[in-house]
């Protein structure tokens, strides 16, 4: 389906991934509308060209004539948006999404969705420590992840569908996970990650020590500058993963510091050395 | 003195940073010179034109004739050195070094130092993931931090020889420390960061994560590659304000963990609000 160009896309949410997705899209001449709350985003995206049409209401004709509607909302804005407005939707029409965890979003969407309406899950990984619209961009997909997360409840086409647009959106490895190895996974390599970033920054206020801040410092700090609103609800929506991923650090954490306390040198060479070998597997191809 | 180009200087160790050293005074029109283990760094360094001589012996007359010793060795090596050969330094004879950790390296070298000879102790915070003279480099240290840790044994003529040092090396913030201070502010951003580095690394064994690792990953773990003889003797040197730091980190992250137990929005959103205003004061100006 994506293929066909002739296909009408809706992005419900113009911030940085609405609109980076916007400006892919539209450069391959889909039909693109937009949604979203701001009448200033509209603006900017028409006076860019990533647009063809958009709103800040719920346009019924917009929202009827939407071969594939892509929702960049906050997860609980989302489910609020399915559960009031989903009689809008085209019968036959894909939905697909951009949020960061998926158990607690797919199964729900899924079990309240129209019959004739089928919503196929996507997390495509990629962010900037800035948002809004203004600051889409066209190149944020190159080297990045995009994962589909199917249930029992999708077509092979709608699967198909959503492996395409990632693809056609420019990320470099497009793959499906289950909703749970979704969420396992994401709650090791990006929700802890900014647990223990955001945990570095704050535990000792002392002033001054920018000065004397090196680069491995600040590389383990980049993500410490959060927004505060959509992570604390992803934390809250992979809450048991991300406190299992939480303990597991903890308990290696407390290892190396029992084997630094016992001047354990072998024991700290051992895992130095497993820790070398380890992260040369992540050493971007 | 060191801004007169008449002076010999000897680098003793010709790894990494004692490469990278000789590359920049070379260039100044200094008569460098070198002692270390393998000949093949010294014929690299000879062939490079980044020193007039060197040896992998102990040259009486080399020793001898160097007016500033910069000591590139791992803690334990430099201590030794010290006390088998310090009979062979010029009397007069300014000694310097590079050690990572520097309350259990100043005292003891100037306890057991002659009296005309004067050690004056150095941290370049400079590094890279890979070793060895030929991968020394006269770009390395522009953007770091040169700390000179003076002690009061040190004279006003060696402490501003060793700050004029990190000058011409290029570190872009030549200040001073106390040795006490230096420690537990490198215990806190840059030992505290690479324990994170290699337990983030080391705690999640499961397979075909790196498929999915985005840059918040691999910004935390790039560190986590790590000379496992080096940095188990520098945090075991500085094991104290290391654990205190360790304790520090895991008081917040337990604090963190709790408040997601609870789903207590606020207060992570708060800590988040915090991070991200503090984090603002460690970009790179």
């Amino acid at each position: 389906m994506i293929v066909d160009v002739s296909k009408k896309i809706l992005i419900v949410g113009l911030g940085l991934l609405g609109g980076s997705y916007a400006r892919v899209l539209k450069r391959f001449g889909f039909h693109i509308s937009a949604i979203t709350k701001e009448q200033s985003s509209i603006d900017y995206a028409l006076n860019e060209g990533m647009i063809d049409e958009g709103t800040t209401h719920l346009d019924e004709r917009i929202i009827g004539e939407a071969d594939l509607v892509i929702f960049a909302l906050y997860p609980h804005i989302f489910i609020e948006w399915i559960e009031k407005n989903q009689k809008l939707l085209k019968s036959g029409a894909i939905i697909t999404d951009v949020t960061g965890v998926k158990r607690s979003i797919v199964y729900k969407i899924q079990d309240m969705l129209r019959d004739d309406v089928e919503f196929i899950a996507a997390h495509p990984m990629a962010g900037r420590e800035v948002s809004g619209v203004e600051n889409s961009t066209d190149k944020m997909f190159a080297g990045a992840n995009y994962i589909v997360t199917p249930t029992d409840k999708n077509s092979p086409e709608a699967i198909n569908t959503c492996l395409e647009l990632g693809r056609l959106l420019g990320f470099s490895n497009v793959t499906t996970l289950s909703p749970e190895e979704h969420d396992e996974m994401i709650g090791f390599l990006s929700q802890l990650t900014h647990c223990i970033a955001i945990t570095l920054m704050t535990c000792n206020d002392k002033e001054n020590m920018e000065k004397f801040t090196g680069d491995s410092f600040r590389d383990l700090t980049r993500i410490a500058r959060i927004n505060d609103l959509m992570w604390s609800e992803l934390f809250i929506a992979n809450k048991d993963a991300l406190l299992s991923q939480m303990d597991m650090f903890i308990n290696k954490f407390n290892e190396l510091k029992a084997m630094l306390e016992a001047e354990d040198i072998d024991s700290m060479r051992e895992m130095m050395r497993h820790s070398t070998k380890r992260r040369a597997l992540f050493d971007k191809k």
